[in-house]
């Protein structure tokens, strides 16, 4: 059972990220979900709870879920919707936290593009934020899924879109979002300002003209 | 005398929103209304009063109008100049609390749209965060009336829009801002952050150019 | 001698004005300048030192100035170089308190209409929030001055135009931002913002295409 | 040995400045490096670490550097990967500080403009913030220099740049950002939020159609 932190900590830095995220605009309404892995072999995330108010987040709307995205025995409370992609992620990449943002520049961009199923983003010395990139020569593709109330669906695809190489530092949902992680938490919240950064980029970019000259 | 909560609870709930919402860019001058039911049969609502600077907003500047909009007995201090349309709101809907908002979005949209009397916002899973929307895949008429000093006229044609199916949750008035409601306050102030939210992103999607490919 | 308010009140105020329009944006680097009249007949305004960084403004900073927009006897420290323009508007209009910001909206807007001298704002509800304006069917002129660093030449136009009727709310300079002012600070704060967000809204409005339908 | 500064003075400035950077925006993921010089002759700079994420900056990840942008002697710790670029600043201008933000607009103008390899600001007010600038008639050429994973090319090329009047005030690099510097880090963080601000201005204004008239 090997442990990587506690709840109590996940749950401590989790209500921390989801009012700042709130305050960022990235985590409005009841938008956004979060989770970082507190054991391996068997997988438990601590997860925010379904439908919760970011701005006002409590370490108690923080739950452990399993493996499969059940709750552990003994929690009250239903965990995010979204439970099954955060599992999916963590999986397929080992990685150790999962972050779903829900800004302006991600929901229309996501949008723009979806006709192409991603795009790249390229050439942009802050691409250097994201893990094991060490050149702005980097081309990033951010793939975009189809949304859909079948979380299940999602997962599948997110999985099958994980197990492709190069694998990408993040993934959009059409008109719903971003998702990225990391091997850790503060990794996870890098990528998360580096490609919220991106997007807003990318996206004032294309409204000016074509370039001078 | 089913009371529904207390006007001092409603007065520390409003100052708070109130001050939240200026410094969001929702309320500036002496912009913005908002009110929380207190009593239903009879109708009491606790409102903002008139041009108050919502920046400073104090409890004493939250005032009890009766069904017709009148200030209750005893009252000093004029209601907001829009009450009546919080009372037909309150009325027709059976809401629990109404606020009124007055971003730069709403604004600018209401005028873009308005000579359709409305638009859809459709697709974003974002809508989910509307009371009884459980998927994206969800149509939202919002509904623009034109902009009047007359309030009798304007709370005569919101009853009028809020009694035909479906029922829209939030009306825009042109150039002029949002009005929302909820069950209760933490509703209503959901719908105003996923709305805003929505005006934002179809706002600047439309700025960009048409999807590639 | 018809004492306003003290010079220790209107610096109290303006420490507190200058750091709030700074992180609002609209008085960044060394820019802005804001007066509060203390004594009138002789008039004497209370200023904003030169050159000083609205972040970090201090009590001290805030200087007397006379009629003519020399400091007063004793005073150490440069009254801001735009001196002549507050007391330009303190004379004309009798007003008790002048501001100048210095957002990005008011820049570029101010250079974009400089051809017409000047633009309408009308028919938006936030108008109301302008001394004595009553209705959203007011047609606002915002007039445009070229700029200039010789003082006198601005502050003897800014006189003429505020003896024509109607007399604006405001006046921009170009690529320089916005003047305002009120009969107090308070009211004069109140135009600040409202201006600031019709400037914005007029802004981002054009920046869509023309209405649907 | 002339001493401008001690360590710890220009550590405690520079973890402030960092935290204010990173809530505006200007220095997210672990972008942004900053520097004071703290002796000349031979010159030490004390700058901040590689890679360390500024919302959380302190003061133990301020290094000191030599004038080849060596870490001196018993200091732990990797200095910032552009120290040679701070270096060459302080030594072609004499400057007591060097910052450098990564803002969207400084990233998508300086690859809107990269054909021509920089680009005038000119007829702002705003320019008077700049030193030795006393009029919006000053027309400032902003260099673009393409971006590199090379430090000693960029540092080569800076300082060529930097020995060919007029000299800037600034340069950008191809999406990556903004260099700027000053005499004394008041006047350095002065023109980042001048410099700032004009490019927000030059982008929002070009993004409008054609003057009016």
């Amino acid at each position: 059972m090997p442990q990587v932190t506690t709840l109590k900590n996940a749950a401590e830095r989790l209500v921390e990220i989801g009012r700042d995220f709130h305050r960022r605009g990235w985590a409005l309404g009841t938008s956004g979900n979060f989770s970082i892995v507190i054991e391996r072999d068997p997988l438990i995330l601590a997860i925010t709870e379904s439908s919760v108010d970011k701005s006002r987040l409590r370490a108690e709307q923080i739950l452990c879920v399993d493996g499969s995205g059940k709750p552990l025995e003994g929690v009250t409370g239903k965990p995010s919707a979204e439970t099954l992609i955060h599992v999916a992620i963590a999986r397929a990449l080992n990685a150790g936290a999962v972050l779903h943002t829900h800004s302006v520049w991600s929901t229309i961009l996501s949008d723009f593009h979806a006709g192409r199923a991603g795009f790249f983003i390229e050439q942009y010395e802050m691409l250097k934020g994201l893990r094991d990139v060490h050149t702005h020569e980097h081309r990033e593709w951010l793939p975009i899924l189809e949304n859909s109330q079948d979380m299940e669906a999602i997962s599948t695809q997110v999985t099958l879109l994980l197990t492709e190489a190069p694998v990408p530092h993040g993934l959009l949902i059409r008109r719903h979002g971003l998702y990225t992680w990391g091997s850790d938490i503060d990794e996870a919240v890098r990528h998360v300002e580096i490609l919220e950064f991106l997007l807003e980029s990318v996206g004032r970019r294309q409204m000016m003209e074509p370039p001078a000259l």
